[in-house]
């Protein structure tokens, strides 16, 4: 569990790690802004000491520290409640939980694990990059959602790329593995949608609420945001028809290859049977079978197996089988 | 049948067992908060006597002794009736229709079934747990509906259990019990999926109702109850999913194997059938047949076959079948 | 084409049928509420004989006419018309349409067939059972959309005992019988969707109309009736899944059935074809087979033909194919 | 290009051709109602003139003269403009675009192509049959797109016939011709959806407008008109669902139907393969073969080989292979 | 990058290029309208000199530069900001993004890429052709949206002749080349639906707008192009309705000519497959078989081979398999 505060006002900010709870909130910017972040939730205790200072409810520090929530925004008297679902840029696709509680003077960030991608947020409001020193918590709370969104389309773009690896294997590929990285893909895009869509949402109650904490001024960004994340939505959207469509190819692909190989051979054994048929009438043992003593029945039988391969082969032509 | 009774104010709290209503009603609580509790609705006397008492509508009635309700809310001018629908914690999914007639002072419940979850709201009424005690009935119902929505999750996570076993069964077998199994998960999730969505709507109603029953001060608990539910029906959804995920890849492995089966079988005959027509050729008994008498015919035409045999399997090589 | 007439008000309550409509109308309430039934629209006439005495408008009485009406409800300013489509219990599906006209103090019911199943509201009228003599011409259009709501469970019922029928018939039958029979009820569950849509909507707006005729004290009892309804919406849904999910069954099991002979079948073929072959090797008659002098030959290549099979029958178990 | 005026007020109605425009406005009726029909849009000329005469707005002339427009109603502050597509009764479906602009006192009807189906509105108007003569332009706009919507019936029926054909085509064929037949009824079926659905919310439209020109007394007239679009597009969807059906009974005919052939000719095979291996090994040359001189060797022969065919067979009955 | 500007004003028109934004700053247009268009996004130096000018919000900068938007209307206090797509009229589907800023005297349209389809736009300025000179910045503002809508059409005619070529190929081929080539045409569908949905929806917040830009007389036109992205929002569906049927017909193409294949190879192999044998049976070489030496057991078992043959054919013509 790691804890650092940053404050800021126009004139100036600074940024300190704090062990205990204590220690932090001794650090309170009194005239301008203040970002607690605290990283893990290991130790409820230090969530309730933050709900007791800032006169949070008893349901959303539950909802803090119940990581299975949906992305929401919730309104109280004094503060505004948001969780958003950040994505990790490792490998396997992996969600982690961020509660962000803002009033009129702090933004107090609870990520559900330690490492985050927030650090260009914290250079700019020490550099005085833009406009986030001289604006209010909403602002800070835009950037951080902001921050979240940029990161999903990092996921997607790997996604984007799997996707297009799909497109060789669909023709070639007629094994299990290929249908379970499919399937494995889709669930993942499942995933990532479960988390925008409510995000979206969110984000549009954001827009619409009458709160003190975003302000008119605020409105293009967060308009600028839903539009972000419209993109994500769609992307995951023409994501699933390519893969649907890839799906198809698949499908039809290994038909077409079994047809393939099912129609030549089985046009050979037709080829050939009725002709083996023709040479174990003369395999056989009568003892009087005219044909067995002529001179030329050897060569005329040969000549007759011949047309009727030649026959059927024109057969099959014929009828575009072959 | 069984009736029990709970009356509780913040100073103190009581639990009794009755055998007639009479001796029940005899127990209510002047002036706190009354829980009656009606396990099993053998006597519909028993109810006529409770609508009687606190004045409830004959249609509620009806709907209380008819356990075909949809999960609803209704508001009537003295109570509020609300009927749900809990899921057993027993193998076969099976469900109890649990009604709630909510008064100023009242709460009564009307169980199916013997039998319910409810021990831990009568503890936390007895042991004066959290806010309970001093919450009106409002609060009391929020808290029956929300142990019901959380055994939800107890019989959704044994489902997702059974989902996550067809991950292998979907690869290995090609049976119809598993396309059995499957619908019977399906089917189930659907069950599930009616009963939940029309309570989600429910608890919507109970939020815009502008009832005094459900206060200002309830609300982070009914939209916390609310956000439950649409959990629920969230993991309903992506069950769903990935059983329709699963059964694709059933599809295309029970596919998979036939064709590799008829693949390679297939291309055993088709290379033999044409080395069976020429040892037949050499089993007639013609009388004139040159090949016959030659010194090395008989090895000659092992070679020709073999070289027949090579060629065949080198031309299915380059084609890709083998 | 048969007419009757009830009239009843809280103190009394007749019935009378007649045999023309001047007959009839002669014989109406004029204190309390008359109810005037014609069951069979061949006789045009009589039904704008009706249509003068009530001032119908023209629209209203095509509309009575016409049996093709979806479920509707329409508003005009003296009276209330109403669409609805009963079910016969008859073996096929079969639709009657029956329009409703009510007035302050008249309900007239135009029923496209003669039979049907209010035999029990014109005994409760009589008996002077419940609330119906007390209440309004409103709770009379209660009473017999409610009792055709009813017949569709009777329908229902017996479609979901067809139903539950084909999940045996999934497994077993492969005949074109089996689909055909899944489509028909598909398409009968299909048509009674038709006409139940229509009329949760037409009930919904009676629940929100603003007439005198459909009062405050009535609204527990249209709620009442649109829960029903919806739980044949629901019921229909269900079914229509159902039956999808026997439809998945049957593909997957006439598949594996299929495969199963196909597997067992090619697999005894590809044994035998090596052996085939090799016993036709030495069939041949050259001259110069020096095999066939050989002592053990014939044994030897027994034994040569059985290690084969054995070899392929390990080569097929080791792959799972057999 | 044909021009005609019809004139009608309660009293008398009259009805005209003319050859110009000039000698069609001559003929505008000053006191009642003038209904003026173009048919043909070759000469954009004679639109001009009309929309000059009008005040008709030159994207009113665009749209008219651009026959691809979707049905749709525009109010403007002079006149409401309407757009219908007309089904031509041929085999082909053959759609026609007609453009109402409703004035006051004039409706002007503009027809893609000569020939209509307004011959019993104009019979209505000279007879005076009806409330015709006695409403206004507003009625006479109702008539012309009932009697349009009265043509999707008869092309829908005809459709419904096709429909009914397949049932039987869908057992017995196998054939593409089946499948291109059904995708041309359902490209139809889409067409005219296309049509019928923005029709139905121009209707809806006009019903909600507060135009003087739709006055509330034509209300009923124009839910009437919407009742009846409703019956259409149900229609189409029933027969859409109809269409599904047909195509899957037809997919699971043709598949039931391949694999009967395939079992029975495979069975056959299967058995004769074993036998022919058999009556291979006797027919070998080996020196010493015991078998080959024994006195009853080749009935035993046959009686073993009829043992296997008789247990295979009962081998498949028991299986249900057979 | 190329930078042009036009002045206009009811009394006369220029057009000039410029190569620096001062150079066409100089030229704005006092009294009249000036439209700025630049051509090329690469410096964005020159469009923060525009935002600069024409005080444009920072997040309209980056939503003008970045040019993977979607299509969207935003009101600044200011100006109107509406971003939409072109497609190129390539070989290949090619989009482009097209900003524009919308200020009461002058729209400032921002192209991604040079070369465009407004000529036709500057030259009825120029010409002083139809209303435009007399117009607003709004109709300037519909002017190019309407250009851009129309080169939509051109995109889409030439899909409908790629779609029409399948009609052909659906039934004839069965190579993946198809499937690939569908799925090409479903996916450019679905990349031009994601740019005419949000473009529909901007047009529809343009209607409702009220802002002084786009005043009540600019409504028909904006109307007609929200009827024209209407008509190209269908063609598309229509599109894709057609490809799917097109890709059932290919399905069900492919599976009917392997049937047939299959059929009548497998047919051939079961007549010969009995003879094969009994030819065999006379093969054996057992000293004891007295049919051997029968003067009439040759031509006598022909004459049952051809028994056997033709009462197999009769078999299969009487169950149809033939």
């Amino acid at each position: 569990m790691q804890l650092s505060i940053i404050g800021y006002d126009p004139a100036g900010a600074w940024h300190r790690f704090a062990s205990t709870v204590e220690e932090l909130l001794a650090n309170k910017n009194p005239a301008g802004i203040t970002w607690i972040d605290v990283e893990g939730l290991e130790s409820s205790d230090v969530i309730h000491r933050f709900a007791e200072e800032y006169r949070i409810h008893p349901l959303t520090v539950e909802d803090i520290l119940d990581t299975g929530q949906r992305p929401k925004v919730e309104e109280f008297d004094d503060y505004l409640f948001i969780v958003v679902k950040a994505v990790n840029p490792a490998d396997e696709l992996d969600f982690e939980q961020i509660s962000l509680v803002i009033t009129e003077n702090a933004v107090i960030t609870f990520q559900e694990k330690t490492g985050d991608f927030f650090d260009g947020i914290r250079k700019r409001i020490l550099n005085n990059a833009g406009r986030i020193r001289r604006a209010g918590t909403g602002y800070l709370a835009y950037s951080i959602i902001d921050a979240v969104v940029d990161e999903y389309f990092v996921i997607l773009d790997r996604m984007g790329d799997t996707i297009e690896s799909f497109e060789d294997r669909a023709i070639d590929e007629s094994d299990d593995s290929f249908i379970r990285d499919i399937q494995t893909v889709k669930q993942n895009l499942l995933r990532i949608r479960r988390i925008i869509w409510p995000l979206r949402e969110s984000v549009n109650i954001l827009l619409r609420l009458e709160s003190k904490l975003i302000n008119k001024d605020l409105e293009p960004f967060f308009k600028d945001l839903y539009d972000n994340i419209m993109q994500a939505v769609e992307t995951v959207e023409s994501y699933r028809e390519l893969i649907a469509g890839e799906m198809e190819v698949n499908l039809s692909a290994v038909s077409n290859r079994m047809n393939k190989v099912m129609k030549v051979l089985t046009i050979i054994s037709t080829i050939f049977i009725p002709l083996t048929f023709i040479v174990g009438v003369y395999g056989m043992n009568f003892a009087f079978m005219p044909e067995l003593g002529m001179r030329y029945a050897y060569p005329v039988t040969w000549g007759i197996m011949i047309c009727i391969a030649i026959g059927m082969i024109i057969f099959f032509k014929t009828r575009k089988w072959l």
